[in-house]
């Protein structure tokens, strides 16, 4: 155990259990040895529960365990930032969940932080370890689909987070868009332009809270290429992740994932079970693959697959889709 | 007009006037100018319907007729023997729906029938003109899976024919079965040995009329490899017509057909329409193929494509079939 | 055959072609009795291949013949709306192919003409007739999919034409995107905003051309709903036809089709073959049942299942997309 | 730790190293505390690389150890029956891998010893805990598909073992087919009579060892359904896992699992990659469902899941199986 890389955590609500879990059971290479939230309570349940040996009552105290060479932040998104500074100064490697912020100047303090400070810092895009995404990526890595034209990603959820949530998020671009703005970036690089269209379909609420909850939006590529993302917040038959990239030699598109391969043929009809319900369902592989290429790059002290410069440049897409959205016209990025 | 094939037809009935629409609508080819059967009025409907000139008051004044060169025989199966013998001697080419007989000494007649007047036969097995097939049977011939080690037929009707046709039709083996037998031929050659398993589990009535509605055939053929026939008299999604072929650099198999391509993802489960529900749905193409074949026989003086060597071995695995049931012991086709 | 509706043709291009073929072989209730084309050598050449009887020297001539009942415009785009306004003078009943014309002038003179006459238009969205997109509209229709937030429409053709003929065919909207415009007012009503992004990514003769080859369009409905147009002059792979609706309760899509439902296992992969290449290939069922349901409204006097209405509208979203292409920039329909 | 069952194993080739791996990291009610090997240096390499804490000399001295209060049997197949017996003996639970023993004698003495010393025993077909197998088996016990009719279960290796394998594996039916006999029975119940088709159609030298590698297999049920399974050594696309019951009221079908769900469209063809290539891909998730359902019995002292009698009837169907083969015809299971 002494050659496993030491990591302490912040942040044991539901994403943050998860990667304690994944951390333990599933990474061979680290040591989770502490966890902490403002919860308390709600930390020492998970260290019970996942089996994490120590509490930390907060996250400084966290950081004053020389032991710790890394953190994984899993807290709520307005400390992030702020998170990944203290962590940086306190010489801790960083795997912080997205979006690292929905401000700039934070984004860019957290990043001056990182870069003076030396150390790493990987963002939580999980689905670029999805093999799905990874074999369309690959896909047009081998030049197996030509030259890239067209892209669709369709991300919709089972069912809509609670209101209470979406007021504090940033909205649908900032919680739920910002995996495909990074998606779109994995697949075809930098993105020029955006047009995005929204409305209110699924709940009024969610209309009242100052957010919509479906989107269709326009992609512009450096490379001459066009993209869309169609986003809901409720698929009733779950949750669905699809992603079709078209090229000058052919196209590749990914279906969704189920939890068998059954089909059942009756008087009725022929048919088969939902899509796996949601992203623990689904992407729990990619959150294991992140975690394991996190204590990889820490080992072989390479760069980080998913870089700090990845984790703002879908904040960057997100807020010109938002000033697309309210002004109603295609934004520029290098409007913002 | 002039040009085209003067076709008269025997037989009416409902496989008769499917082939009276298409030989008049999709075999440009062709011209049907006569059709007769038992039932006059039935003739009459069917020409008035269809739209063929004549009706013959009896298949012996329709072979009278001097301007037809070829008749298609889609009487009663027990007529089909002795009416090829008659369309022979009066020198016309035959086109003759499976099966020729039930009793090999009839189609022996038959077919020395045909050898002596020199005019050409072939036998309705449209089966062999499907897409599906014909795709399985191109991937073999081009060495695209290897050499053949097993094969499976899954052939299942929506639902059974009235007993009463059971009683006079032959049997599973006889009705239904024979084109599988003959699809198996078709894509791997000879058989030499049939072991069957069946029994009675759709309908008591069928097995009080002594008959079975459910088997499983096992076959060996003269090249070494093994197949199954699986049939059932009742599918209650549909007709269900695949073919599995799996050889030494891979496996060819087909699915079903359907009326369209469209996915339905809701709360309940993924699900499609039902497979196109019976053979006049799913073997159109078939049809209009085989006899677009026979035209094209006549036409280039080249032979017909299904023999009558072709009805008879069919026929012959049947009777084994038939005898293996009944003794329960894998039998040779040369006991028969 | 002298109750069948007697129809004289003008136009015998390969669409043309295409329609008298359908007319003779599959529309059994009309009769194609005269053909007419400004290169009178073609019009003799399918009068002869097909069968009709007569070919005329002119439209104006096939106008004047008193028995002729209904005509179908199948000549080249500009003289659609002038020969509709003649037909409609003639008191003949009018089948043309689409779009109308790109003039929304001429389109309503046509349109006026036809009124005063009162004679019946149909316009040729032959997909309408498709079974997939026939499916999907019933799904939406019957509530299967609740209430619809929603639409994709992949449209790809599988090479593109020449670029003489893009230089008068108005260019993709026009020519290739007007289908689509069509699609989504068949399956989600009128449409109210347009924003178009496209680019020149398969070939630099079509830009050089002044047309683009490829384009994601954005539409917005009144019923609230969002939509997506995905064009490519070049799919590789073949014509690419797919939908889908995204609704409130669940999802409807298509896939294309197949020549069969063969799939091939090897030690490379699992694979079947491509789709059906293109749109006569595709479309086939849909050509005989948009004629069949021209047939049936002359002779049940019942309103043409896609009007003149339906010919126009998607004329107004193909200059609204041209109008946001080059000023990049949604543009409401209104303006127009 | 003190709380979870204390098991030792005997065996550490590859599906002994598997189930180290299965239960240290993904079983978490149990320890594995010991292992043993008569290849001492093997358990060694195992017992560091999977983190077991001790290896003990022999079978006889893992025994002795009273904190351990289960064994997991994965040694040859000749020890089995042997090795039953001393666990037993030592009062020990047991979980063995299949098959018992391919005399039946020596299974009758183990099951003995079992009941004499009151201790579980759980066989290791693992194949029930598969996701796809059991939707299936649910299908059937809801009634999704009336009363089964017909089964079919296909299951060929990407590979053939080693010839010296062979010869001492008992041949086909003993080391590959036992599994589809338990799945034949899992499915559908008690077995009465066998029909055995089998050919040397992959390789000569397995014919030389005295086995077949390629096998057709026909089953009647005491419930008087009819199955067939279809045996292959190699399958040069990978591991093909298929089953399907077809019932009075529809069919349930399964497919294989692929590593990705993508789908690339060329001007080839449309192909997706390989199955998933063996077992050790394909039932990862069976084996730490099979191990967790042994332990979750000895917690709850209920019966396992798999017995001995499950345990002990596939062995007689592969006896009356290969009688079948030697005399070709149907064999009784009441002959064994």
């Amino acid at each position: 155990m002494s050659d496993r890389i030491r990591i302490g955590m912040v942040g044991t609500g539901r994403i943050g259990k998860l990667h304690a879990q994944t951390l333990v059971q599933r990474v061979p290479d680290v040591a989770l040895v502490a966890v902490t939230d403002v919860n308390t309570a709600a930390a020492q349940a998970v260290a019970a529960e996942v089996g994490v040996p120590k509490v930390a009552p907060s996250f400084e105290a966290l950081l004053a365990d020389d032991s710790i060479q890394a953190v994984v932040i899993a807290s709520a998104t307005d400390t992030h930032a702020p998170f990944i500074v203290q962590a940086a100064q306190a010489g801790k490697h960083i795997f912080c969940e997205k979006p690292i912020s929905a401000d700039l100047k934070a984004i860019d303090e957290a990043l001056a932080a990182v870069e003076r400070a030396g150390v790493k810092l990987m963002i939580g895009f999980n689905r670029r370890f999805d093999p799905n995404h990874q074999r369309i990526k690959q896909a047009i890595e081998r030049g197996e689909i030509g030259t890239p034209h067209l892209l669709h990603i369709i991300s919709r959820d089972p069912s809509p987070p609670p209101v209470s949530y979406i007021k504090v998020s940033g909205g649908l671009f900032f919680d739920m868009t910002i995996h495909d703005f990074d998606m779109a970036r994995f697949l075809l690089g930098d993105v020029t332009e955006v047009y995005a269209a929204g409305g209110v379909m699924v709940d009024p609420a969610i209309g009242a809270a100052g957010d919509i909850d479906t989107a269709v939006i326009t992609l512009r590529f450096t490379n001459g290429a066009i993209g869309t993302i169609d986003n809901s917040r409720q698929a009733v038959y779950g949750y669905d992740q699809r992603v079709e990239v078209f090229g000058s030699g052919g196209s590749a598109s990914s279906g969704n994932w189920y939890a068998d391969a059954v089909t059942l043929s009756t008087a009725d009809n022929v048919r088969r079970g939902l899509p796996l319900n949601f992203f623990i369902e689904r992407y729990t592989p990619s959150y294991q693959a992140e975690l394991t290429a996190f204590a990889r790059c820490l080992q072989d002290d390479t760069p980080p697959p998913v870089t700090g410069a990845d984790g703002r440049a879908p904040v960057v897409i997100a807020l010109a889709a938002l000033r697309s959205l309210k002004e109603n016209r295609p934004v520029k990025l290098s409007e913002i």
